[in-house]
């Protein structure tokens, strides 16, 4: 069975693929070939119709950028610790066959309970008994990868840098916490289900054991941002509708336009892949809560009820950006009045306990993918950090850019191969 | 319309509670006209059978304990700041007020986009649209409110204090960090949406401000125990099956042996109540995961496919504690052996990013209710702290133990009214 057939199953329940239990249970050959019989479905950037299914991993492009977006998110980034090119290039294949197999909601290796009783397993279990839950796995590679912080150019990448990887400048009102900022690698996992999109991370980071460690990682609970037009839209941690204006997953003209690098972009590695924003974003929420429904409103240029732009109807009707304060959110950052920079946005709420003040530590995880960020996030946030209402009740408190390298093509391609050989 | 009434509503759509928008909209009074109808559902220990529907708030006991585990779980300690026994009183009341509204899948008060647009919504509204989702509020009583940690008696409360509600004592292992421990009084929120739980406990946190403060809270994103004998048991971080043996919800004789207070073991104020444990157990998972598969079925005493008893074939065959090692947790922990102390376990997989050392923080976040801990959690964790092979692998970090006062009888009644009118 080639990797491909397996990938196109229908939401193979991961029970059926336990290879055998210590009691000496053998379920597995059986149930295995039970679910063998492919279907065809192909095509990426549909959304996927039924939640709990299987989300392609193979394709031009990685999932998880114009895939429909998932509820839940677990967001790892990775300091490599080996200076051996030969073992990052071992790790990314390993990585590539188990984001394979967790994709197609099959465990890593043999299994949870497969290969020897004497042997740790090759996966750690928990997902067992759950959907594929529509789980992609997108990797990114950091600065960090092509010149590391002392400078040194550990794997002979320097020269294949892209010049659009830059440095982010810092931003006005910027309190980065270097703990939760930067990395050499990232991968966003992103599954209807919780404890997949967990499970993937973790089983990556033990697959790589000894040879990177996870540097931060970030739980969303809550989508905030729709790639599909007909979904309902959903709220943020300040109660407003967030992702009514985005690059729709099934747009490939917008996405081949603002999100997709081009040949004509080059460098030649990256080609089909895009460049990945990601900042942890902590709201005083409890400032925000103080602020009154017209205050809110105007902070943003939109109703909070229906979500519409201020002065019209309807969430999707077109906004008339002079209805609304010169410093309203979406006032400043709307193409017709930014020059028409258009990103890709696909961030999650988050709340992690407690800031030993009383107060939530919550906010938005804002992930945005774009064609290049100095065509992209860089400008548009350089114009938000300076006059955005929505100051008063936020700070941009991490900060991490990755190049997104194109999808794995098929079962013997490998992520970065084209960077690295 | 009374408040009996509302609750009994099947699954509104939040969305359809709003008042009305910012841009004069008035879709209020119509939307919700529309859902008056009420039906007829009554038996808070039957689990919901449907996903998304609304728990009655009110009953005998508080709903959250022997409702059917939802998915998600926020949990949150406060301390109280005041020290006046009528504002506690207020803030009681209208948290009851509140979690009526919230749990039934109302916002609180005018709402989001209620009341005046010159003052602040009532509710934060982040739920609007979103349904109920099984929303389940259950308040606890810690120690701090019947004696302060100055020895002072703020509220009046010191001749009423459990004898059951005692200082839990240090056991063998324990490395509590005191700022995820302890509390005045505990909320559990679950759901089966983690934003409905997160917009609960924020919104309750916002009525409080002032008068009380959040100490602690713990998201939860996976439910590790089953209450609901028929359900597929859930798999906790370390892969196994988690909530076999545990009382049922429906179980009626083994809630009120094991679960709720009766007249009997008094006071008077907490009959038909009942007392939580919470735990924050930290895992080592890369130690763990280094385990072999043997290794870690002869922890448990149970294999790692199936979960069924060593020497057993079905997860719910009756174990052979003989065929397990006398370390085994499930041997330790099983009534036969431990002299018949059954509690009901209601615990939540965590991960909260990383600890800085590359490692995933991830655990248990324990959660038992009992009739008396001290025929319950704390003899049984005395045996276990003592002898589990599993101690190798975890580590207990928070700690926190509360009273449980029973259900909110009606619209009058209130959190705690029996203990402080
Ligand atoms: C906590 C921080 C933020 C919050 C709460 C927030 C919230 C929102 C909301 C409610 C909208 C209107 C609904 C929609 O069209 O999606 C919006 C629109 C938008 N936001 Fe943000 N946002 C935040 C940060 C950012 C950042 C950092 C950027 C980029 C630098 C950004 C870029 C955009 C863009 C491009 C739009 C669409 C504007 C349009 O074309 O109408 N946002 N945001
Ligand atoms: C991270 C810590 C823990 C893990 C991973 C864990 C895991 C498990 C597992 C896998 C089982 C077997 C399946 C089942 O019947 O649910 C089990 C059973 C049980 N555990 Fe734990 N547990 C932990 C901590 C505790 C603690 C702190 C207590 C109480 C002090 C406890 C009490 C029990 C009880 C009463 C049973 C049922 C035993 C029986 O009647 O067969 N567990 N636990």
């Amino acid at each position: 069975m080639s990797e491909q057939t397996e990938e196109q199953r229908p939401s193979p329940s991961r029970r059926a693929l336990i290879g055998w239990g210590g009691a000496g249970l053998a379920l597995g050959a059986a149930a295995a070939g039970g679910v063998a019989a492919a279907v065809g479905t192909s095509d990426r950037t549909e959304p996927a119709a039924e939640s709990g299914g299987a989300v392609p991993f193979h394709g031009r492009h990685q999932a998880g950028i114009a895939t429909a977006v998932q509820d839940r998110l677990h967001f790892a980034a990775f300091d490599v610790l080996t200076d051996d090119r030969a073992e990052l290039v071992a790790l990314l294949k390993e990585w590539t066959k188990a984001a394979a197999a967790m994709t197609a909601g099959r465990p890593v290796g043999e299994g949870a309970v497969g290969g020897l009783a004497e042997a740790p397993p090759d996966d750690t279990g928990e997902a067992l008994g759950l959907k594929p839950s529509r789980l992609t796995l997108t990797v990114g590679f950091g600065p960090g990868l092509f010149e590391d912080a002392k400078g040194r150019d550990r794997f002979g990448l320097r020269k294949h840098r892209p010049k659009a990887l830059v440095d982010l400048p810092k931003f006005p009102g910027d309190n980065l916490d270097a703990a939760r900022s930067g990395g050499d690698l990232c991968v966003q996992a992103c599954a209807d289900d919780p404890q997949v999109a967990v499970h993937a991370i973790r089983n990556l980071a033990r697959i790589g054991m000894g040879n990177v460690a996870i540097r931060w990682s970030q739980l969303g609970f809550g989508k905030t941002s729709s790639t599909t037009p007909d979904a309902q839209t959903p709220r943020n941690m300040m109660g407003f509708k967030d992702g009514t204006a985005n690059i729709a997953g099934t747009d490939t003209a917008g996405l081949d336009k603002h999100v997709w690098v081009s040949e004509k972009d080059g460098p030649d590695w990256l080609v089909g892949g895009s460049y990945l924003v990601a900042r942890r974003i902590r709201m005083h929420i409890e400032t925000w809560d103080r602020a009154s429904l017209k205050e809110q409103e105007d902070v943003f240029g939109r109703d909070k009820a229906e979500g519409a732009p201020q002065g019209k109807q309807r969430e999707h009707d077109q906004p008339n950006l002079k209805a609304m304060l010169p410093t309203a959110h979406v006032r400043l950052a709307h193409p017709d009045s930014n020059g028409g920079i258009k990103i890709l946005r696909r961030g999650y709420s988050f709340t992690d306990g407690t800031d030993g003040l009383g107060r939530l530590d919550a906010g938005l995880f804002f992930i945005a993918y774009q064609r290049d960020v100095r065509d992209g996030f860089v400008p548009l946030q350089q114009r938000l950090a300076a006059h955005d209402a929505l100051n008063e009740y936020i700070q941009h408190v991490g900060s991490a850019l990755f190049a997104i390298p194109p999808g794995v093509r098929d079962a013997d391609d490998w992520w970065g191969r084209a960077l690295l050989s």
